[in-house]
Order: C-alpha cells, then sequence, then structure tokens
C-alpha cells in the first residue's frame, strides 16, 4: 500500500496543518504533505509550511472572496493534482469548495469544524455554543460535500463547557482537540480504515 | 426554605417519572411530586405512580392530538395548581405545550430530551443521530419555551455513538443517562443552585 498524499489549504494560521506535519514527522501518521496552498498571501500556514520543507504557494481566489470558482478554482486543482495529491485537507481554509474541486476529489476533501455538528455549523461555533448555553462543544473531522458542514463524520471529540468559560477559553479547550482528532482521522484513511455503513454512516473496520 | 412541589406530566412509560420518585424515596433529592397527570388513559405512568402512592389523573388533550389547549389547558392549569405544584416535569409526555400553560409557569416548566440540543430536535433523536453518523448523543434537561426543545439549558450527558450501535442499544445507552440528569437537574432547582448569566446560559451558583 502506498503512502497517501494530501494537499493541505489554509487561509490562517495553519495550527491544524502544524498537527498533520508534526505527525507525519514523529512518524505517528504514514502520509506526505505534497503541497501547503493558501489564498491569502501572508497567512502563517506558508510560512510554517516552508519551515516543514513543504512547497508553499499562494493562489489568489479574486474575484470571488468567500468561494473557489472558475478561473481560480482551476489553477488549485491544476496543482494540486500536479503535486500528486489524492486528499485535500481544509485546515482553516475560509472558502467554500465549489462543485468542480468537489467532484475532482469526491469523498477526497477533509474538513476539522470546531463544533459537535450537525450542532453549531458556520462560523465562530464556539461562540454560537456559549451564546445557546449548551453543555457540550467539541469538533467534528468530515468528509466535504456541498453543504456547509453537513459531510459525512469521519470522528468527533467532546470537550465540556464549562461554567467560567469564555469563548476564548472554550476554543482553546476545543483547538487541544482538533489537533488530536485531524492526524487521527488522516490515519484512519491512510491505513484503510473507513468503511461507509450508508451515505452517512461511517465506522471503522477491524480485519 | 421549603421543599419544591412538581407535578409531572407523561404519556407512556413513566420511567423518567420513576427516576426521580426514586431519588425522592432515596432521599437524594429533596422534593414532593403533588400529581401526576396523563393525557393517555391506559399510561403505564399512572399506574406506576398509584404505586408510589401518588395522586394519579388521566386528563384527556381532545379534541387535540398533538398540543394541550383550551379546555384541556385549563383543566390541566386547574389540577396542576391545585396540588400544590410550583414546577411541571414533562416526562415522556407527548404533546406540545401552549402559551397560557408555558405563561402560568414561566421558566417552571422542565423538559427532557433524548440528545444533545441543538443537534437532533424532534421525534425519535436516536434514530436521527444514527442516520447522520454522529459520534456522540446524549440528553439534554431544559426549561421548556415556546420552541420545540429550544429552552435554556439545565444540563446534558454525553454518551458515545458505537460501531455497532441499533436504535435499541443507541436509545438504551441515552436512557441510563436520562435517569441520572433529571432528578440531578430538579436537585439543582431545589436547592437554588442555579443561576441565569443570560436569557439562555445558565450556570451553577457555589456560595
Amino acid at each position: 500500500m502506498s503512502k497517501i498524499k494530501l494537499a493541505v489549504l489554509g487561509s490562517g494560521t495553519g495550527s491544524n496543518f502544524v498537527s498533520i506535519a508534526e505527525a507525519i514527522e514523529k512518524g505517528e501518521l504514514d502520509a506526505e504533505i505534497t503541497i501547503v496552498i493558501s489564498d491569502v498571501e501572508d497567512a502563517l500556514i506558508l510560512e510554517r509550511a516552508a519551515k516543514f520543507g513543504i512547497n508553499a504557494k499562494y493562489i489568489s481566489g479574486a474575484p470571488f472572496k468567500t468561494k473557489i470558482e472558475g478561473d481560480a478554482e482551476d489553477k488549485y486543482i491544476e496543482e494540486i493534482i500536479k503535486s500528486g495529491a489524492d486528499y485535500i485537507v481544509l485546515a482553516g481554509f475560509m472558502r467554500i469548495i465549489k462543485p468542480k474541486l468537489l467532484k475532482a476529489f469526491k469523498n477526497r476533501i477533509l474538513n476539522i469544524h470546531p463544533s459537535l455538528l450537525p450542532a453549531f455549523p458556520g462560523v465562530h461555533s464556539w461562540e454560537q455554543a456559549l451564546e445557546y448555553g449548551a453543555k457540550f462543544a467539541g469538533c467534528t473531522v468530515h468528509f466535504v460535500d456541498e453543504g456547509t458542514d453537513t459531510g459525512p463524520i469521519i470522528l468527533q471529540k467532546a470537550v465540556p463547557i464549562l461554567d467560567d468559560d469564555t469563548a476564548k477559553s472554550l476554543h482553546a479547550r476545543i483547538q487541544v482537540q482538533e489537533h488530536i482528532a485531524f492526524p487521527e482521522a488522516i490515519r484512519l484513511i491512510a491505513e484503510d480504515k473507513l468503511k461507509f455503513l450508508t451515505e452517512r454512516r461511517i465506522i471503522i473496520k477491524y480485519e
């Protein structure tokens, strides 16, 4: 079985990228990151990728602000395929993935979301959870489909919401779990351990 | 501080009623159940209430099937107030509570829902969770407001969804937590431990 190859897309600091790159370096995850692409020219994720010796590239998403479509989409697809990646990992990528890219990598695009989906989709989930008065938050690694945070779930981690939590303290607690969950989910794929029981329900295969 | 008095409304087997009545009998919960009312004449909850020596009463919800409104609502309010209850506990009561009853017991009606709300409101939440492919389920004790399963949350218990779960096995795992959560939430009220930090966010007071 050959090593799986990942293209990582991110718009920000790339802390989830780092958790994956470190898991690979430590030998905990048998995978290779072939390219890191950002739609933000000075995003920290590009700098961090370069430090790991990984090909890091800025590709503008213009003229759109919240999605990858048209010429930009074509460039993303071209660079990702050229890098040899089998899977796309969204690590804080702040644009919606449109059908052309989704189709090119069907059930091979992963995202992590800072809530126990289907609760609190969209942005600032931890703030939504606090305002709602929920007692549990968490994170979800899922395949990306046409919807917003609606794709089939690979794994989830739950964290309690404490009485004295602020948005900041809760977000930090969730991020600790994100950095465990994302490499773990990718490892399940790398080891061919996932089984779709239905179109939505994914379980772990044991030989 | 005088003991809080509860009116319990249920349509089914009353397993949550039993968990509360037993917590009272064991001295774990300083409360009194003043009346048990069912909208189903032969509901097991009435039989069980009688065995605990509690006033058990059938009050029809006709002509409506899914709500308590009009004459039936007036009868419910009359019987609940006559019993001396301060709080209403919905223990598997399969009708929507309408504004008149809500207003008479504002923020004094409790419900338990078999999911980690706001995920999976409505009926058969455990089946919804399985079909969605979620990895966590649970239960939520909340105050009842005008919405369906939208009121402020008192507490939640999380349970994992396992790869070999069926609707039955998952429901059973959730019910174990329900029978812990409901008496626990009522005890927080009985001991005056709840504090509304906002209209939605409830925390526990410590002296």
